[in-house]
């Protein structure tokens, strides 16, 4: 995190002023490090709301407007839409600028963004791995990247200054950075992200069609496992289809092993084979202390609630 | 939660001292809830360990030593271990003892120990719905159950005082309590808890099996949505082979539910059927919200982070 420091860039742009882009602009007040900030949102609510709570230091009436000028240029916006959006802005950019986006998924938002960016703009993809289950401009806070990693994917022809700066540039909003390639990146977070999501969306669904369990006792009762699936489902719908819908096939592929495990489990549990089960449950036990040692979570016994003294 | 009234019960026996017994002795001295209070666990670590920490008025070195002249036993051994501990308590038990149990399955408990109940005991088996991935004698607190569901599950027969004094205890150490047949009981933690451990269990294992995406990718990356899964999938792995062995026939309905739904999901992704999706993500924060609403989780955003001031 720097401090004091001469900003990293004069000139940001935030198309879309949901939980990450308002996190974004929270975090480069706290660290000085960008000059002046505008924001453009499609719906004049969001913009009412970011102009209200102070959200940016201009708030613009069209992403046009938004982009004239700035140096960098973020696309937050649902990985479905920014295509249009990077085709929109395209005239407007000024040249050595650079253009990055905070998209799920990256192969198709390459597909889809990189043939509208001009002659002279740098476009660098990245994708912050930071998020609550919260949405909407009034759901940022500045320490949100905080020793969140921020995966930064360049493209062929990527200019290495442009990546170098846009990395420092995530550094200084607090989080850590690697480089990987969209493909790759694809299906880490399909296992990571996608597929952990479209199962917690799932089972929350079952609960809700079950007649024989009302949805009381289900909600009464969640402490005991569900009450975490229902967090990643309170995940914002739009986002979470198009990051379904846009990186289908590596999701497709990490759903199918997941199947397959889960069939194993199940014939297992018909079998009553005790050991495949034990062998199974304790093997999963390393991945969690990884996670801890890592500093991506405390050890803190949580299902929502903290320890306390005896 | 009493404060300063007359115990409920004047001996209480805790035969296993995990996380669940070890928080029932804490909350039970906090309270006042119970007069004396003896543990017993099988390994001599675990003895140790408690005499080491004050665990238990009395460690005794056998269960029929701690059962002796008790007019509360607890059984808080894993649900597979039910039975074997039962027939060995049983001869032990003072005439007018109450003898519970805080297993995950009703059904199985019930015909394991049921059996065992001499004449002029009471059996009433309850299951307080708290917890967190830790276990041993070390990893309980005293708050556990405060604001938690504790199920009562009397069975036929069971005396009504015998039955309103254990609903008392619970609601002393904290709990809120329900009652509920076995049967039932079994479907609705299949749904919200045996169902989704065998989920989050499967989603870690194909992880840690994928040789295309590292260990250290998916421990670096976990935050999200992940990480939440490594969680739950930590918790002690001969209690959940226990549950899973024990409520085979609920947990199979529901995964069968589940993997039903699951499919209708997976193919709305290979045929593009963004509608489906958005529809169903939709859906499914209503849970979220209801379950803020009973207390049973706070709104603030987590995903291993508490909300900080902008």
């Amino acid at each position: 995190m720097s401090g004091g420091g001469a900003p990293i860039y004069n000139r940001v742009a935030l198309i879309g002023l949901g939980l990450i882009a308002s996190s974004m602009y929270w975090a480069m007040k706290r660290g000085g490090v960008a000059g002046h900030v505008t924001g453009y949102a499609r719906s004049e609510e969001t913009r009412e709301t970011a102009r209200r709570i102070g959200l940016c230091d201009t708030v613009c009436d069209s992403a046009e407007d938004a982009v004239a000028g700035a140096d960098l240029v973020v696309l937050a916006v649902p990985v479905g839409a920014m295509g249009t959006v990077a085709e929109a802005i395209a005239p407007h950019l000024a040249p050595g600028a650079t253009v990055t986006d905070v998209g799920s998924v990256k192969k198709e938002v390459i597909a889809a963004v990189g043939p509208h960016i001009p002659e002279g703009v740098h476009f660098v993809p990245g994708h912050p791995l930071a998020g609550t289950e919260h949405s909407g401009p009034e759901s940022g806070f500045s320490t949100l990247f905080d020793n969140r990693w921020c995966l930064i994917v360049p493209v062929a022809g990527s200019d290495p200054d442009a990546v170098a700066r846009l990395t420092g540039f995530w550094q200084a909003l607090g989080a850590l950075t690697d480089e990987m390639d969209a493909e790759h990146h694809d299906l880490v977070l399909a296992v990571t992200s996608h597929t952990p999501h479209l199962i917690a969306y799932t089972m929350v669904g079952v609960a809700d069609d079950l007649r024989r369990v009302t949805d009381s006792e289900v909600i009464k009762y969640s402490a005991a496992g569900f009450r975490d699936f229902t967090r990643i489902a309170a995940s914002d719908p739009t986002m979470w289809r198009d990051v379904f819908l846009t990186n289908k096939e590596a999701t497709l592929e990490i759903l199918g092993r997941f199947t397959e495990e889960l069939f194993a489990l199940q014939r297992a549990i018909r079998k009553g084979d005790g050991e495949h089960l034990h062998a199974y449950f304790t093997r999963t036990r390393a991945i969690r202390r990884g996670i801890i040692e890592a500093g991506q979570d405390t050890d803190a016994p949580d299902f929502g609630r903290v320890k306390m003294d005896r």
